[in-house]
């Protein structure tokens, strides 16, 4: 009707990606998933959409600045930016359906109006785990779900990584020790940098914040402390001894015998007192997954534990431990380093192409195109009525491995030839799924 | 911090399920995407947010009115209210980097601000599929996508079902023959209406419009139109002359055939006069899905044929043909009608319960679970260090099918007892993943 055209875009921010990546990013998500699911994690949806009295309860600052807030009718609305707040209501209202431990997953997508930039998104997926006690919570949940880390990325194709673990109750003890406690959250904040702006950056930093030369030297000592991870356990022992700081040393050592015992190999894991995830709401143990040649990537899944999920929601308490993988930004970065590939173009396994466009021939393709669907192969059948050059190219352009002409001559002597498209190579094949089957699934 | 509770509540018109029921949930919605890998449709994931400009070029009327629109900065957004148009858009925007015929699925949630109201949803699922063409798209398609539903709601459970079908251009054809064609979007809303006011309130309603006595006649000979598919394509030949309407015929005639073809039993397809979906860009085919014993349902499964996509995104002409089920509506009225029952409340095949906390025996527990994992049996171990009574309710509740407690006795022996937990039955069995495997697979 109008030849308006408006140009086709999408928003700055926003992942929208090709058919080859999105069977990519389709497989890493469902590998994540079927990790969670294969620990008996129970799925959950919560709508993307919640009160903004509920989602803002706890939130503030950046968080606030950030979120996708609207009205519509008497209702004040917000997109949710992580799964966790959700969850926290979840688990509050519905406290009387659940068997506690509650352990869930939920992949979904979260919103964060974030300035974009690369691999940087706005709308982006997270794919968490949480388990939730009713009153308590035993420490080994901490170490499983490291466990569950480990699982994952070596599913994922990875060898070389670390899941680097500390406690926020030795921090915490450690500021309590040197009369900081007021400027802790600050301190983490500039711990955290570390990394990127150096020892002498961070030191001036604190001076800037009015922290002591002797309370610098603490803090100095105590991030400086290297070895294996007994020795690093020893040395921490002498720094301080209040009960805050050794009730972090303890639950440190627990986590970290467990994730041994439960089948972490000593080369993924180890002990870094610089993690703090600082901003988060962690009050025990906390981890950071980094891959080690790839360490600009920053941590890859992150979690800890908190005292109570719900304080917000319920006067219950529930304490909890979560891991959470940003899935899209790590999507785009392995991309963007080569280290995954969205090679795949087709989720075809199989085309089968009608010679031609007759009754016959046609009832015979999808016959056989059916039989083979029922035993779990995904295939298409060519049903545009073009030359054969151009049915081919299909299959080419949409490299699917293996293709089936289907003529007169093929049903009339029922056997018909199944092309490898990678290899070119054809083999002659009874006009029978099953053993059509067998021959591309060798 | 606070002692302010909010109350923990969702909002109205926002689905959020108990586990169990979002575990069925997950299998219909898994069922579904299966069928549509299976048949070779590729994945496609656009974002919930778009440019107001570009999700209501083609808007108007009820859509603009329940469409959630904010702005962020300087952008006028809008949360999607289908699946088609960001086709639309993603089709024109890529057109360059796609194989044509394009066929692609799509699972999300959309979006209307609708009065929420027993099983209407301002936040649904939709499980779309659809063909384009580049220029041109064979009208086999149409036919394929009815045996897509077909393969579907038979994997769902389903055998009593009818796809009905019909052809928009024949029902234009109609209106151009009796001198209707300004009236024919109000006089399709009215036919729409048939099963539900019946045939004298139809007329009434013509009447009202001024459509004529001998049009009217017209209209309900053709609406009465009754007997076999063939008998129903004879009769109809005899109403109208006019090109459109015999060439709504023709493609009638040809889908109809080719369904056959393709392989869907007489029983669940039939032509349908009456079905028009005239809200609906559709140009060509069309067709709904009913349950034949629940009719009450509406259809669980619609879609059509159209001429031209992306129309207001690109000079390219892009046909198409798609259909779509609202799952999260489907889902409701199933549930609610008793015909799919939520029985199952954990994803966890097996549960392992350590007998008590000590490292030898949560290593040997922990190291099954591992290699039962890998041989894709979801496996649990119970972490939380209570009394055995309080570990078996936990199994009991969430109705895990098999436990196993591992003690010292089991470490020494090397034997373990699978516990069967809806017979009470115990069996033993080696301390080994593969030989358990075996035994719980039975």
């Amino acid at each position: 009707m109008e030849n308006n055209i408006i140009e086709p875009r999408t928003l700055a921010g926003f992942m929208e990606l090709l058919p080859s990546e999105q069977i990519l990013f389709n497989q890493m998500k469902d590998t994540i998933e079927g990790v969670y699911k294969s620990y008996g994690f129970l799925p959950l949806d919560t709508p993307i959409i919640e009160l903004s009295e509920i989602l803002l309860a706890k939130a503030g600052g950046e968080t606030e600045k950030q979120i996708y807030r609207f009205t519509k009718g008497d209702n004040d609305l917000s997109l949710r930016f992580d799964l966790t707040v959700p969850l926290a209501k979840y688990v509050a209202k519905n406290y009387g359906n659940l068997s506690f431990p509650f352990r869930r997953y939920q992949i979904g997508k979260v919103y964060r109006g974030e300035k974009p930039q690369k691999g940087r998104y706005r709308e982006f997926y997270q794919c968490d785990i949480d388990v939730i006690g009713d009153g308590e919570l035993d420490i080994s949940n901490d170490a499983e779900l490291l466990n569950v880390i480990y699982t994952i990325f070596t599913k994922l194709g990875f060898n070389d990584f670390t899941i680097r673990i500390n406690n926020r109750k030795i921090l915490n003890g450690l500021f309590e020790e040197i009369g900081q406690k007021e400027n802790a959250e600050e301190i983490l904040r500039i711990i955290d940098k570390i990394e990127k702006i150096g020892k002498e950056a961070v030191i001036k930093e604190f001076k800037e914040l009015g922290v002591s030369e002797n309370a610098i030297n603490k803090i100095n000592s105590f991030i400086e402390i290297t070895g294996t991870t007994e020795e690093k356990l020893a040395k921490l022992e002498t720094i301080a001894q209040n009960e805050t700081y050794q009730s972090g040393i303890n639950e440190l050592k627990e986590v970290i015998k467990k994730v041994g015992l439960f089948g972490v190999p000593q080369q993924n894991y180890e002990i870094d007192l610089t993690i703090a995830r600082g901003l988060d709401y962690y009050t025990g143990t906390v981890c950071e997954t980094f891959l080690n040649k790839y360490k600009e990537l920053g941590s890859v899944c992150s979690g800890g534990r908190y005292e109570n999920l719900a304080g917000n929601y319920t006067n219950k308490k529930l304490p909890g431990v979560g891991v959470s993988i940003g899935l899209s930004r790590l999507f785009y970065k392995l991309n963007e380093l080569g280290l995954i590939n969205a090679s795949q173009k087709s989720i075809s396994k199989l085309l089968i192409i009608p010679m031609a466009e007759n009754d016959t021939i046609l009832k015979k393709a999808t016959e056989l195109a059916n039989n083979l669907r029922a035993l779990n192969i995904n295939t298409e059948v060519y049903l545009s009525n073009k030359k054969l050059k151009a049915k081919m190219k299909y299959a080419d352009k949409l490299e699917i491995p293996y293709i089936i002409v289907i003529g007169e001559d093929e049903i009339n002597t029922k056997t018909i030839k199944i092309k490898n498209m990678a290899t070119g190579e054809e083999q002659e094949a009874e006009l029978d799924a099953a053993i059509v089957a067998k021959k591309i699934e060798l």
